[in-house]
């Protein structure tokens, strides 16, 4: 097969629009060759197991998936009987953007809670924390977190305490949705532990595919007991890969080392640069009608552009609206973004402010 | 990330053991860098949807996905209502061998027909081909075929013609499963579209993963009356990639050129020799105890051993018992199967045979 | 079997813990005897499809089911493709009082909407109505809405109209649930197809249960295109009756006649009778510290208490709080609640308001 | 509402196709006035609980719910875990005759065994009795029996306690529907709990509707341990009546006295009444070409008839086709099933089986 796009070419669509880091396309070819137990009794997820005790702690217990969505179905799956329900921001991932594959693959019913930044609180979360024991209401025994969240916002490990403080004196158990949590990692500058397993959370996912992987993510229970059937809804949902070595070397590239650390430090410190950059626009004037909506803390910028600013920047840069409502507009950057892109598109996005005549 | 394992190991316990084909590998690297629409809007994804027009026919849409029962559960779920259910063979891997995904993620019942060599007849299907408005009873509308099947055997494409004429005349559409599609248009030595396409399947999924891919299955839809809302399942039962390119690369490494009947082919020829080295053995005598069960005619052998023979034998090459109660096991045959590794497997199961005097 | 129950003792907690009006019970034993054929073959059943027919339209199917919630469930199902979600206000049946029926049984997912007075309007919906061809967000094909809704108000026929216009404008069919719809209709004092087949509403379940009825509700087809599969759903969701002559004669016995207004009407005299007691407390002084949160429209009204009496006025009349944190209580009416029990609880009110001493 | 049938006409269809007895209709007037709590907690469902300790021991729970497709997909979801499969026999009703509920609707996945008579053995359960910790095979953890059966036949006490040693000793509990079980109570001449707590079984279904009632099963759960959550599936499950009372009071009409086994008792007299007409006329030679296909044990009769018999005879008595293929027909009997009706089909069937001559 012959490469047939332009390799030169990158935007500020998604994280997942970039391709694999050529460490983790060297360890595919590593761990190529001979045959490997299938299924994951192979000698990478063995070692990807010990890997995620180095980080994660005793007891901590790793499931390589395909995706996130679903590490998040299989995971929340695992947490809940037939009859629970998740609390989530209503900007969790899981309830708008995946299809309704909560519901639809695994009969999870959500209860979302509106946040203005994505986060939640115990406060936010005990709006809908109650009804335990009465059989009209789906029994809300999971908090789903997203660190960072969608909206490109950061807990701090005081504020997860809170939450699982709150959630386990009330009988429920929190879920941990890390598609973006070595940003997190990188953006708090803190080991993977401190802010997961020390703070309470009981189970989580470690996402590779938007940090350099080719698609790789890792489910890992934190509290045992706070998760159930892993062995068998893995299968019956659809995650358990067959030549699962392939899977866990992206994993253990990332992780076994500082990977994890360096894609996503640079990831968050191109959408650093892309923020202050504008920023000094809008403060020497050259960038009116631009406003942030959110802190900037990992790798994603929001803001607001006047009118027909987004369209005509899309014609060199692909980036997505937010809320086309608003002209909210976000920007990602990966772990291949560089600093010209950046200082392209802002110089870009300067030419578009700029008033003709 | 660094090797841990012996690249020198194979065995006969699945096609899934082995690894990656070079060229499989070699096409992920060309598919990398830059960036690329997520989600399938990837040129690897829309140049793999010419190449499979190219060997199904015009009118053919490929839906690449994780794994195979990804693939058979979103592509089944698509061509049944929800009060729909699948005649298949009770050997039938979705029936027998993944965990009851169709059950559990799909709702899909499933009515399945005793056979020995685990392939339908119109009469079989007959069985179980009846009650349709009905409402006491699951509707049956799709009839799954293997391809090769799960015994190793093979239809002819008159045979599938006959069950798709039979199904179709009573209202069903007809899923053929070929994880193994290779193997039986190597077996065949046919192009792929003249046993399916042309002889009137609807929807197949072609599999890579055992044929040298490093994850990658590909739903074809060859009849697109027979399938509904792809676009929609694929994504909320979590077989939709992010990085979709990667997956299509793999696929198109294997039919892109012929690179899947080299595999497949050199797998069925492992296969026939280990099935003749062993008929020889048993021609001379010096093999007692060893029958055949199925006909081998792709790139599985299945075999009665002589009670304790196979656990001796497992001590050096893994494979797996078929049917502990009977003592039959099955050796498969994969594209790094190398004749040394056959002639060796023969010599330490006649070794094994010969009674120690 | 011998009465074990005081058939004196009424309350205001629900118009199901009522008993069954005199006329169904008359009903079931006309219904009675011989062989009628099972599953909904028989002559009442028939019966009940003509009158249907006479008060909704030509065109209009009924679908006899057990409960309201199962109305609810297959009735959407039939609505929606697998990858379906429906758009309800915050405060829907469907959302907050069916144990996640909807997501656990049927795969639906909800786009809850916050509402004030559980009504929706199209600027509300318009919320959540987006995203057509979106595979990341479940579908918005359907609307819920309650007629009289869960807080004891009323749509005109011209706000259901706006609605259904928006709904269908975009794509979308609108499902009406009637758990209550008799209640509506005593209170707009308008045939039921003037606000519902005549205004654009899709499917509707008209509730008997609550109204009467022993146990009976009926799914009813207006607009036969919006809807699928209903004979074959509605048995695989448990909700097809083997002797379903009982059931059609309960809706028959309110629907032949003017059963389902009396009943209705009376239920919602008695709430009005409550109301205006109260408000004659409030004028007069006599009862401080109580306030209506919603108007009252039908049979149920919501009101604060001052903390404590609603503890202290459960000791004689059974009701539910609706928000514990606010002090919020509900008050239901039924076909069988006298003037005297509404008098006796307005005076038992005023007794626990005066402060003592 | 007025009478519009003819309550004169029976025939040999169904026990379905018979009405209400008159006691259960009398129970529900009795049952009526005043208010009850809602969805359980009133006076005759707790009166039931102890009707039914009565019958089936200490520790017995009662679940009552609207029919018997109801009680056996909660009964047996609240058995199972998510990955959890059904050994069946493939006569069973779950596998043929509810639409697929148990798959569409819960999950389950079943794993049918042939048999000819309707019953189990543990050397039949054996054959998908395997592959418990195996991911790739849904867990076979529960053996569902019916008494009597499908095929009017019945398990002896011995037979049962031989199942269920069998499932206990490999992990599997048993679930028995007993749709008919007053009709097996009758035939064996034993109390309840002789032939189901006594031996082993674990959760059951006890049908009223079939004898007698207007609709009522209750699930009722003899080994708490082998049953989760019931309280919420039955709920979102659908199957929670509001106005329980009246659901409650019908099986207590049955069960408080011996309705049970008199209305039971007189239906399985008249098949054997019927089977005995007809083994004269075959004794005498004047029904021709008439075969019996099973044995009489309860209210059912299947038979063989000469082609066309069948639908002359349907002329004056509606019945089924068993298997329209062999010509097998199915003659029920039901508690209001009369001498003069048996002796009329008798007669009947001789007249139409006389060659013309």
């Amino acid at each position: 097969m012959q490469k047939i796009h332009d390799p030169q070419v990158r935007g500020f669509a998604s994280d997942n629009y970039s391709g694999v880091h050529p460490e983790v396309l060297d360890a595919l070819a590593e761990a190529n060759g001979g045959h490997q137990t299938a299924y994951g009794e192979d000698e990478y997820t063995a070692r990807l197991q010990e890997v995620i005790v180095r980080h994660f702690g005793e007891g901590a217990s790793v499931w390589p998936m395909f995706n996130g969505t679903g590490a998040n179905v299989v995971g929340l799956q695992s947490m809940l009987p037939r009859w629970g329900a998740v609390i989530c921001a209503d900007t969790a991932h899981i309830h708008v953007d995946e299809g309704g594959a909560p519901e639809k693959s695994a009969g999870l019913k959500l209860l979302p809670v509106p946040t203005a930044d994505g986060k939640l609180t115990p406060e936010r979360i005990a709006a809908e924390a109650w009804g335990w024991g009465d059989e009209h209401r789906a029994q809300p025994l999971v908090v789903y977190l997203t660190q960072s969240t969608e909206l490109g916002t950061l807990y701090t490990p005081d504020e997860i305490r809170a939450i699982t403080d709150h959630a386990h004196a009330h009988g429920m158990s929190v879920y941990l949705d890390g598609a973006r949590l070595s940003n997190a990692a990188a953006a708090l500058g803190l080991p993977l532990r401190t802010f997961t397993t020390d703070v309470g959370v009981d189970v989580l996912a470690f996402g590779g595919t938007k940090n350099g992987a080719l698609g790789a993510e890792a489910l890992v229970v934190l509290n045992e007991a706070a998760s159930q059937g892993l062995v068998y809804l893995r299968k019956h949902q659809m995650q358990l890969a067959s030549k699962m070595r392939f899977v866990s070397a992206q994993l253990l590239a990332l992780l076994d080392g500082d990977l994890y650390l360096r894609t996503a430090g640079h990831a968050n410190a191109m959408a650093r640069r892309l923020r202050e950059g504008i920023e000094a626009g809008i403060a020497d004037g050259s960038m009116p009608g631009v406003a942030f909506t959110q802190q900037t803390q990992v790798n994603a910028v929001f803001a607001i552009l006047p009118e027909g600013v987004a369209d005509r920047l899309r014609r060199r840069f692909r980036f997505y609206d937010w809320d086309a409502a608003t002209g909210e507009v976000r920007w990602v950057c990966s772990f291949d973004t560089t600093a010209e892109d950046v200082d392209a598109f802002v110089g870009a996005l300067r030419a578009e402010l700029v008033p003709v005549g």
